[in-house]
């Protein structure tokens, strides 16, 4: 039994992850899904980087969870990287879902395409407090290219405007590439979102990032939690098993 | 209900589809396979790529088709690109499946590996007409590597010579490039018809060309309408609906 | 019914197939799965390259095999291009299984990412016999990521430490590149020994340096042997049909 914690990207918040949360009590394990400070309906936008992480160490401290297999998806990629600094002795593994790896020193949005900086940086300069609301288009063909238009629908209104100051902050990874923890990365094959290839794509730019790591990989888009949830549950515990 | 018209590849007619045909009818879709111009057996191969097109757009107009899910294969990725450019009120979606991507000015040999020029210059040049017939080894190897070797002979009665001029013809595609069509690339796994890999490949090199696109991906070969039919048409189903 | 003869790749021996045997042999087919000169438990491990060669030339010689669909696992792919130049009228297709395909002049070593390079000579220079043992966290999280701990413990049990010498020689396959024997690369999409991409990995790196090949993709690990011996032992046929 292992327990899981699972922490969802941009314009996510936790309750994403429900479906996934299910079927891996079922299995017998425990899992949490904690909204990152700043994310989610209804909730005051203004974070930065550091504010988010500690939003998440807070979560497992306050839990006093240990052994976690702890999971970060896309944007969470950055977080849980320096989560692990803090508590490095509560992680038993990590796994990368279609997650950031970022270099030292980097910020999520150094490490997107031109094209996305330039939309991204459009949308949050255009609202009134520096969020972005990622385009319905883009969800439905991109993000989750694997689903129905019911589906894309039902889901995108589960999301909310991301914070853009997570994505500028630069983040000093300098401790987190020191540290020994086993590491996964689970990557989705169809999943388009940073353009497939080797110079903008989830695998292997990202993934070869961390050095020694298992690789596992399951059919799926971006956003596998909403189009095959039992299916992403059931490679997390690949993943995360020891 | 959605209405497709599936244009075929280089070597083929339009009864490559038949397996594809029958199964998006008996779920409930409308199916075309109209033959190219200069394409089939026992007809005239003089035609240059304007008179391919042409053909497609004369067949759409004559049975007053619109709404159309137009997909080409292989070859086909350039003719419906030109096809799209004549008619794109009628066209709701494209899908390109394996097919070329062209950039603007190019012709289909351009984006070929040298060996594969070389080839095809050779076929063509020692012709009477200006046409290649594909070597069955080429067929049975790289083109139906999923198939086994009884269903690679039969499958191959069933082709007839390419002519060579609508490879050679440069197409100027800037029309094309700015239509806000909606368009899906659909990938077969195992097609190694361009050599897999960032230099030649199908995906991303092709794919990447069409900017904002959905990704959908299938197990099998570059010959998928023979290998696995019913397979294929519950991709085109996912990648052609809204 | 075919005659197979599998080469197992470092650490292994010809036991390695014996669940992947009996799955062809189920199938009415001949296989055969000889230990490589230097390799296996409690033999002398001083052998280099063409002394591992010719152990499986006079194993095919010596059983008077013919018609041999060849297959050789990972370091087994410098084998069997070397076998084939010895006993090519014996050969009617290669397979390579997520192995290594040598330019002519180079070893083993070359053709290794640097990290490796420098580990592999490390433990080498170790050893009282030039061997290496690979370490037991590589082969978990490396070679085997798609297995649990226990078949991960069980297989490596069985392993046991690899001659450096034969992944030292440089070898001459100018007779190998000119021989017209049919070959199939087959791989298996989590295998990240190589480290997945272009720079690296094996496909389409190592495959693509065959010319005319047939691409078999199965998803695993780099030990399918271990982890889906039953699924290996189909796309062996697929890969190994006329």
């Amino acid at each position: 039994m292992s327990t899981f914690v699972l922490v969802h990207g941009s314009w996510h918040d936790g309750s994403a992850w429900q479906a996934v949360v299910d079927h891996l009590e079922a299995k017998g394990h425990l899992a949490f899904a904690p909204t990152i400070a700043g994310h989610g309906k209804s909730v005051d936008k203004n974070v930065n980087h550091a504010q988010c992480t500690q939003s998440i160490v807070d979560y497992i401290v306050g839990k006093d969870l240990t052994d976690i297999v702890l999971l970060g998806h896309s944007f969470a990629g950055t977080i849980v990287a320096k989560v692990t600094e803090a508590v490095s002795d509560r992680i038993r593994r990590l796994i990368f879902l279609d997650a950031f790896v970022l270099n030292d020193g980097e910020s999520l949005r150094d490490s997107l395409p031109p094209h996305y900086q330039a939309l991204f940086d459009s949308l949050a300069r255009e609202s009134d407090d520096y969020t972005m609301m990622l385009p319905f288009e883009l969800w439905r063909e991109v993000l989750l290219n694997d689903a129905d238009l019911e589906l894309a629908r039902s889901s995108y209104a589960q999301l909310s405007p991301q914070p853009y100051q997570p994505w500028i902050d630069k983040l000093d990874l300098k401790q987190f590439y020191s540290l020994p923890i086993p590491k996964s990365y689970l990557y989705c094959t169809e999943d388009n979102v940073l353009p497939q290839g080797e110079q903008w794509g989830w695998h292997p730019r990202m993934s070869n990032r961390l050095g020694l790591f298992r690789l596992v990989q399951m059919p799926g888009s971006h956003e596998v939690m909403f189009s095959d949830p039992i299916g992403l549950a059931e490679k997390i515990i690949v993943a995360g098993r020891d």
